[in-house]
């Protein structure tokens, strides 16, 4: 009875996103982590909103993440069909893109649905 | 007094329960974690009702599993005579043989019975 | 003033207590975690009732602790004089000895007397 | 629309703060841990208030931080324009050069701001 | 302003306290941890009452600590004029010359003067 | 589309159930609560499992609940298709004709479904 | 700087949304609680999004709400511009309407926004 | 099957009890409150241990409790066969009857029991 | 030894804060709660600053309080001298000036100072 | 074997205690809280220390209690030798003959002795 069809299984990848923006990063070495606790987009099968608190952890190289433009960016998923696993994956790719970090971490903790909870956990290591 | 008959030892592991789904995975090297709040199933002893929280954590690698037909899947231990650690030990292998993950680990938490509280934790981590 | 004779320090130790019975494994490479959190027992010195929480961890190798001879086991230390240090080392002794385990980690967490708290934990690891 | 200026971007970093003394450390080998609960700055872009609860941990050498001229240094942030980056950062060269530790870890654990929560973590090591 | 002298500095170092005794220990290769709840002292600058938590946590070797004259070794810092760095620091070493335990670790955690809260760790290990 | 036939309106109101049993009260003027943490029964639509946690505060009369009949009385309800509110007024009228209390009140907290959490509350006072 | 205009004050107000239904109540007398801990609307001033959590009591008279459609209710809100304290409100005057109910208490609790957190209650108790 | 004769339903209530001591009150119209965590006696039925905190208020009058008596009081219910009920009850006249206070209130809160926890609450008031 | 002049008792009473700006209420009958955790001012006798959280609860008549203005209502007392109670007290009536509820409270729980929590409650209630 | 002197009973109630200071209120209607989290005096029979956390509440009239002068009083406890009763009574009286407020409450909440807690609650209101 369910029935994952590519265009599920994709939804949401290829949407167009606000652009992340950067400031000059003036130190080296340290860790930055973001929570983000009211995160919410829609199931693509269901058309039914989900909710969850996302958090970032990042070792800056160059650049650091400007947080008022990642909020924009966090905004655009609100109604945009995509399931858990893609927006952390999607979401961890678009961080590394630009702010090229020397590592990040990306953990998604969705509210329960059917009774049950998930997270999502993704991570990015610069190869040496 | 207690007499636990090979029977009673493996009662539930042969049990017909429903196929456990998946859904192609976009993504690589990264977790989910699946909480399973409302765990039931029965005492192949006692007849009494077991309760317990399941947590599921595994690396897909080509499947994701899907939690709808998990939900079914879980559902189908509600009047099954099964002890807790063949609870935990099939479950998994169930999941493994389907999904085929990267690793996975399966841990129960069941309420306390006679004032002992059990917990019971299997992993798996395929051979390289 | 405080005076710990040879007798103390070695109450209970001998004492004679009822069997831990066991139950054939269906499983291997997987963890059972078991909380008793009503323990209590007698101080060999004073008489007076001590009280604490025990946590059992153990990896199973052919055998399971059966339960309900376990938490008999344990209701027997309630009248017994017998030093905290001694009831976490004897108890994980005797575990060992009857369920044969890869290992074992056996945790006493006892309440507030003369308003310290003290904590024991004693571990097995079966030579290879 | 976020414009971060050079001059933002190294607001604070230059400002004169009070010194920060030391007392003769008695012993070696020992990790000392600090919580400010109630540091307070200025964004150097809106000019409104940041919060947030600061953690030092380090290892003395031939000195230990004297907490009252601590406090003060701290104090001296409260009308301070900085980054939330920098602060943890400055903070944590100020400690080093005037304490010389081993080693230290200083982490900022900062209130809400456009409902992100930024937690910044800077740490060093003396080279050996 | 604040000086501290070295009279300060080596307050309460060479204060005469109870002895701390022991008991014959009747197992080994397990640990011991002891919470001491409610430890007070005197700031030997200010003359103000310290108060904090303790927790001291060894590995036995032939002897084991006898609580009940540790209390009271404990009981005699009440009035005594020393930094919380000594208080940690002393203490672990009284333990490790009366014990003389395979390692030991001394924390003390600290209530908060002046608005900071601090945390003292101190580690023994034998030398093999 | 929802559609709440009188069938599902009145499911498991007329089961038959268990005997909750009573024993003599040896005092008056006191009241009693019990907690029944591992409620479950069946939603009558959807045939999907309920969970709750239930809890019975009476002031007794002539009589006490016995406590195992009662349990075995809860155990009934778990395969029975009833709704949330239908099981706390059908439960308190039942012990209200067997235990003849002074008062009496049960609160169903029942467990998120479709991400809404239900407590239901009724109440029992004798007429004087 | 803040202007708020006749048109902001009353936005969402007159908006059409989906039906609350309803199912015939078995018994008198005692009350409904239902949590949902994931609301979200839009504010009408700035087009951010609001998160919150309402919990609505009620006693039934005649009728009881039913939760799926008054899910689908509350979903409506959802891209919905209308202040705090109009959902409340509003959804308050709704549920009276649709239900009827003997008395009625809606609470709302918003998460921080400009680091403000927002409770709105709102009650109705039917005229005797 | 459960079959609660008058013996059981009276156990303990006469056993004879080390008296509860008093000391002269110094001042009027206060309460004290005093908290038992640990509490134990015997089930008359089945001869198991039952556990729990034991809490009474009361405004003395011209007696205070003395706590050591009352310690060796509670310490002789350990292997007292004796119903909750009867616990609470009987402790709260043995303390109305010694001490003769204003008011008083004894709330007994075992541990659970097949799953089922108890709390039992009895009051005094003197008589105007 | 402390000297609380008339200057010192009275600071910040009289001091300029910007206007609390209102919008009006389109209901009638319920009840806004706001709390504000990150309220922060400064001892006008040591000049140290004082933190703390508020919570303004008020029954609205015509008007509701417009939250920007109220942040910048206490962003002003960042630097402003004034004691705890007079905070409480100012601001509460300064609320009631402007918004003219039917009934207000003011509660400020202010972080120790010294080891000392003060928290102060302010209330105003129209006369009918 | 308890055994209260009037010694006892009355130790610590005449001793000589630090002034209380006062300021001068400048509103009226409102209620101040003061927690005093590490209060410790000494037993008057066994001589060792109790601790405790205390509660002031009162609703000042023309004074308010001056906090630097009230934790010299606190202090003045730290080697008086006074039962938990005394110490909440005396100090209460000590406030109201100072303060003069209109009403007053004193809450001493004592860390464990023997496994017992106590809590001490004096009130005071003005005769109208």
């Amino acid at each position: 009875m369910p029935e994952y069809t590519e265009k599920h299984a994709r939804a949401g990848l290829d949407a167009r996103l606000p652009e992340i923006e950067t400031w000059p990063n003036q130190f080296r070495g340290y860790s930055i982590k973001i929570v983000i606790p009211e995160f919410t987009s829609v199931c693509p099968k269901t058309g039914l909103p989900d909710f969850g608190a996302l958090t970032l952890e990042y070792q800056p190289d160059k650049l650091c993440l400007e947080l008022k433009s990642f909020k924009h960016y966090i905004l655009a998923y609100r109604n945009l069909g995509i399931f858990y696993e893609n927006v952390v994956n999607r979401m961890l790719a678009d961080v590394v893109r630009t702010v090229r970090p020397v590592s990040a971490t990306l953990v998604g903790e969705f509210t329960p649905r059917g009774g049950l909870r998930s997270t999502i956990t993704g991570s990015y290591r610069r190869r040496k």
